[in-house]
């Protein structure tokens, strides 16, 4: 392909996508295939030769297409938000186009110091102070897993330069909630901790972790000849945008000197509202945190931001010096590889770059305003109607709902919930995503993709009433 | 950004990345940007109010690119090649576009079934036998440090679940060489190991590991109380493309029931010439692999395959089910978050398949000898001139080569090497990378970058000329 044939496909490449975009909303939101269907369609073998590059985008149109989920449809409110801004999606563009690798500063400069401004620009979009230090990962499971090692090597004095957590003398023990992510204990099973090593919190009413049992746990734990190393606690969990009372945790941590990790891969984009910093009250107590400017707040995936207070150790725990990366400039430069677990990085800068220069803060900060009160809208709709219910606070833009039927319960309220939501998904009108809370399965409306109005939540509500209260 | 307005910034892009691509080769090759001078022109804080589309793209170009290393410039010779086919940049293109995210099969079934059919498109064309199942990851860091928590999952019969490494009863080792990347000793150290236990083994002459020595140092370590673990091989080493003897580790590691992951990373894509698979003879006895389609086979980055024998294993380790990810689909499909560190990912295959469709297989290693050929044709010139020499074989596409006038040893031998090689690079002509080879440093010469012919090979060789037998 030479360049102007890239120029031609680029175009056409580009108009295809303008196109899904804007026809997105007419497709059905949950992709309808059967296991195996894309794949029957796709050669069992790669061809000898070359294709044509108009081969390849009907394929995109015919076999991919059908085979999709649509994130970005206006009634997507499965999961969470994961937003991809045009001006965002432009930036990563722009990142693959130029090919360019960081693999130290000097590997191309302006790689590293342009991630190192616009993570300094969400830190203070977000009311952080100054004495945290961003970079950018791929996801909040890396984050949590390289906060964990981190928070091994400092409690154990940097085993890793002796017999590893092989020769620990005294066990390493992780604190979270039973409402933190699944990366969570995830990360804390390969960082070598051990699930014996691992304590699963107890939770309050409204699914945040008690400060008190996290206390008591600890003691516990240290009274036995364990050694207390990290508390995982999150700003909006997975499945009902809980909020783990995060200076009271910091507190205790800081008490205990163990390391304290703050999740609010979710909740995080919420930061840019003033109104609502009060959900991680005493995040500058926190050694590290993660959000991820990929979900809701609209970069294209994939867009973690890891923050730290103390970037020495992270270096100290994640540093590589091989030869063939030096450079006479090391000394005065980050070297991002040096702080997370790849060596190689995309500019994935760039399209955190475009999208918040493209819509400035105020936009940015409008939309989320605008998903919010569709939040609370949608809340109020459903605690008006009879046989619903909203099962958790709806602080963000989450909100956990139930119907249940006169005289259904247990399993059977199961069943009915499974079904109603699985007949919302499979009509192709909208997407929610099941889960379960208090042991019972419920629906998680997630509200907050680009394109959803709310036109799109009043829809939803009548789909949902439809389809739950309909006789079976 | 409408959607109108995105077709029209993404006929601007798309002509900019056209351009920038067809000059690339007349900007200097390596960034000849100071520390913090990129930095110094952005603003410190993040703009309240949206900024025109133009103004982004015009700081790209003013900016960023003066910013840049360039690594698809034809005289880039430097660390590796890590190339962005055209048709493989519009396949990240569509990615990113689509905005699809695969957390389950369900989340985006076309998503897993592509990357199913793709990856197994690759184990075709490297040459592997059915036996092995592939899965995209970001990088063969990762890849490295998903291999050594399998393999320390298995020799401890999945700790994990129970204290971990922390109650390990005998310390695991891991055995690799002093040429292997430096992710391979960064995989150990973060998976728990220890420094303590992770044996580097001798090599031979031409920078291979010795399998006799190998076999000793796990003899030894079993009879010390220890249990051997794993070892990891490499199929072209980062320093001079070596080959470790891929059968022989397969023996001694199948001998005493230890793991064997190899990393092809580099070397992987040459695997598509039938010519070059003795390299990797025997790799069938391997647990793991890598190799990364987004070096020299030309895959935009990030594109690292990791194939391994037992999925089963790998997703045990791996795996995580909350309630919110679970469908009625799980038992008939992959779920690829299983496969690896990150929950989210994205649909990353889509570039690998419209490379291999555009270019077609015979295409690929049209290419790929091409560059052998450049590069057998530089060691030549090398190897004939005075004062010149190749100090390692090379098998592949990288040539290691040191120039030293007469009476010039030791210490003046490297500040001469030093010395030559960056006003190479400041030059703005080529761009190599000086690395440690056998205590001394040299000159590598990494040859494969797209649009490097056999005329900037021989620029490159007049320039090396000119520099260091100049008369300082």
């Amino acid at each position: 392909m030479t360049h102007d044939e890239f120029r031609a496909a680029g175009h056409q490449l580009i108009d295809w996508l303008a196109d899904y975009r804007a026809r997105v909303a007419e497709l059905p939101v949950m992709a309808r295939t059967a296991p195996g269907e894309v794949k029957a369609q796709l050669p069992a073998a790669p061809p000898l030769g070359p294709e044509p590059f108009a081969d390849i985008l009907a394929d995109l149109e015919k076999i991919v297409v059908p085979g999709l989920s649509h994130w970005q449809h206006p009634s997507f409110f499965g999961y969470f938000p994961c937003n991809g801004l045009p001006a965002s999606v432009l930036g990563d563009f722009a990142s693959t186009g130029l090919g360019v690798l960081g693999l130290s500063w000097q590997s191309s400069p302006a790689l590293t110091e342009v991630e190192e401004v616009v993570t300094d620009w969400m830190r203070q979009m977000t009311g952080l102070s100054a004495a945290w230090s961003g970079v950018i990962q791929d996801t909040a499971s890396t984050c949590t897993l390289v906060a964990l090692l981190c928070a091994r090597e400092r409690a154990s004095g940097y085993s890793l330069s002796r017999g590893g957590l092989q020769a620990a003398e005294q066990p390493l023990t992780v604190y979270t909630s039973a409402h933190s992510h699944s990366s969570v204990e995830k990360a804390a099973l390969l960082a070598g901790f051990g699930r014996d090593n691992l304590r699963v919190i107890e939770h309050d009413s409204q699914y945040g972790m008690k400060p008190a049992a996290l206390e008591a746990a600890i003691r516990r734990d240290a009274a036995a000849g364990l050694k207390p190393c990290a508390v995982v606690g999150t700003t909006g969990t997975t499945t009902s945008t809980a909020l783990d009372p995060i200076a009271e945790l910091a507190a205790v941590a800081g008490a205990h000197g163990i390391w304290l990790h703050v999740d609010a891969a979710m909740a995080g984009s919420a930061m840019i509202l003033p109104e609502c910093r009060w959900m991680w009250q005493g995040i500058e107590g926190a050694d590290s945190l993660v959000l991820n400017p990929h979900k809701w707040l609209g970069v294209a995936f994939d867009c973690s931001l890891y923050y730290v207070r103390d970037p020495e150790h992270l270096v100290r725990v994640m540093s590589t010096n091989p030869s063939y990366l030096r450079s006479g400039s090391d000394a005065q430069v980050k070297n991002l590889r040096d702080w997370g677990l790849p060596l190689g990085r995309r500019f994935r800068a760039l399209k955190l770059w475009f999208a918040i220069r493209e819509q400035g803060v105020a936009a940015l900060q409008q939309r989320l305003r605008r998903d919010l009160a569709n939040a609370q809208w949608f809340a109020d709709q459903v605690r008006a109607a009879g046989g619903w219910s909203v099962l958790a606070p709806v602080p963000l833009q989450t909100v956990c709902v139930r119907h249940q039927p006169r005289g259904v319960d247990g399993e059977a309220l199961d069943q009915h919930t499974l079904g109603w939501a699985d007949r919302v998904n499979r009509s192709g009108q909208a997407y929610l995503t099941p889960a379960i809370l208090d042991g019972r399965w419920m629906v998680r409306v997630s509200i907050g993709a680009l394109a959803t109005e709310r036109e799109h939540v009043e829809a939803l509500w009548m789909l949902m009433r439809q389809e739950a209260e309909r006789s079976d």
